[in-house]
């Protein structure tokens, strides 16, 4: 799934180059970084990238190994539901005992290797129990308010890490989250599953009727593409299926395998300046920097060009330098990017 | 003359591209503007500019109606004294009776029509009184402490506005500036001259002997530049001849000719900030902003191309863009530049 915008990377993200497709780690897009952790466990000819038409074409520049039966590109965004269901119908009238890994694009894990055992582990879980769900639980290392969390129950026989889901939960409050993460009974939501194609269709006819008919449709006529896809209603994987999964509403029992790792999620600049090296004065950039009572800055250009950053007498900036737009923000204000970006929309589209 | 580096505006100023060559004004750079404000007095080809030897191409290519014989370059910079004295020897050898005006790049003038008429009434002093160096004397508009000022004394004979000078004062303190500006007896050191040539080079002769011959065999070698100029004692005009020659010690007289204009010196990013447009928050930029909770900033950017810059949350700022580099700097701090250019001179000098 590489479908998001990434309005708060904004000047790095823009309508034509989203989040996923930024070079922000070591010169390597997330995209690419999602499509090498995917094909440690599976051939990349299995590889499949669901993303926004728009973002079509710079996805087959990043990826030119990617084959062009396995790029879907989504008329218009509908949520991870219509991503997910899409794919498996599409991998299901392909081979109908397809077992598929539903992973994101923009996250930084580490280290892959823990990843793909993972992986390879839900794989097995999947092939073995028919009527499984696997969801991947991130093993807090923080009581992280900004995501999700499922509470896991009794272990699944034969797989002593795998434990039934007994229920998904909202971002919590500071003290929800405190509480998640002592109990070790939580987990993070990663968003990421492992399902057979055949299993996931079978609970979306039961759960969402009329996106499985819709779908369906979609896999066996993919021309009728701009038609059916608009005309789906949006709703994320969570809420149409694995919340009423693990609440008992469907066929599927819900599993969730603990995932090990640093799992990052660079939604915003403060997630991206802890993964960029940083100087004495906790001045943080992914370029040359020349400060003098500078603190706690961060500095980003896109064009990997060693381009100079001086900083003077200033603190706690964002800085992000591309071609043709900079943004300059406190850090604190970081938050107030998409109104921002949402008026340049407005008065300067071809910015935005 | 033409010769400054200007390393208080980096990074548009860089050692290869000083001040007086940026585009500062309208698209149009201070040399550019300094070159036709001569040409209302004097014929274009009689335009004379002195300037340092690293700039002589860029020179060129700013001012191509500009004969090569009229362009000196210096190998290193001197000063004011060996500026005003190399230009006034040779065109000494090709005209004995030359008068010249010895005038500044790196000023806004405005009106225009006012320096021009005050120029050829300079000419016509110096052309009437050949022991006279003519000195211009902007009318003070505030109690700048930025400037040196020159005391008038008696009117002149036949030209009621020009004035004897009778002392040069250094750069005043606040209240000492304003008791000059109240006074009406104080007008602020252009630094711009009106003399014979041979009228100044035998003041020279007489209080700066050494400096007079070696110029006047630069002016006749000039094949030994190289030689001859880096052995040059460094010192200002002032210093050397305009304030002994006020103090009776040479045979020259001083005076002074009004100069009631809008006389900016483009010293800083404070002063580029008083020529550039402003938003109701006194955002101040001469490319495309966009702004959410940001005052009092201001936005340079050197490449022309409608460059977008986004200020958010963010107050009393400068941010200079260029291609290669990128100052974001505090307005209090400003000063500092010269320090951070220094440094940046050591650890990066292909930037400074």
């Amino acid at each position: 799934m590489a479908g998001g915008s990434g309005t708060r990377l904004w000047p790095l993200s823009r309508k034509g180059t989203p989040k996923q497709l930024l070079k922000l780690v070591d010169g390597s897009s997330l995209l690419r970084l999602a499509f090498d952790r995917a094909a440690l466990v599976v051939p990349p000819e299995n590889v499949v990238v669901v993303t926004g038409a728009a973002y079509v074409e710079a996805v087959r520049e990043e990826l030119p190994e990617l084959a062009e039966m396995n790029l879907l590109g989504e008329p218009e965004g509908r949520d991870s539901l219509n991503a997910c269901a899409w794919a498996a119908a599409v991998l299901y009238e392909r081979d109908p005992e397809a077992v598929i890994a539903q992973v994101t694009a923009d996250h930084i894990i580490e280290p892959v290797s823990t990843f793909a055992a993972t992986l390879s582990e839900a794989f097995d879980v999947a092939e073995e129990f028919p009527d499984v769900l696997v969801t991947l639980g991130v093993v807090p290392t923080s009581a992280h308010t900004g995501y999700g969390y499922l509470q896991r129950g009794e272990a699944l026989p034969g797989h002593p890490d795998a434990c039934a889901v007994i229920t998904f939960k909202e971002k919590p409050s500071m003290a929800t989250a405190a509480m998640y993460v002592t109990s070790g009974e939580y987990w993070w939501n990663a968003g990421m599953f492992v399902w057979r194609a055949a299993t996931f269709l079978r609970e979306l006819k039961a759960l969402q009727p009329v996106t499985h008919a819709q779908i369906t449709r979609l896999a066996r006529e993919p021309e009728a593409l701009a038609e059916i896809f608009p005309a789906l209603a949006r709703n994320s994987v969570d809420y149409a299926i694995m919340e009423p999964a693990a609440a008992g509403l469907g066929a599927a029992r819900v599993v969730a395998l603990p995932l090990p790792v640093s799992w990052r999620d660079v939604g915003g600049f403060a997630s991206l300046a802890e993964i960029l090296p940083g100087d004495a004065d906790a001045n943080v950039g992914n370029t040359r920097l020349a400060t003098m009572d500078a603190a706690n800055n961060l500095v980003i250009d896109s064009s990997g060009s060693g381009r100079l950053v001086a900083l003077l007498g200033v603190s706690d900036l964002v800085v992000v330098e591309t071609p043709d737009a900079t943004l300059v923000a406190h850090r604190d204000q970081a938050e107030k990017i998409k109104a921002l970006v949402a008026e340049i929309a407005r008065t300067a589209p071809d910015y935005a």
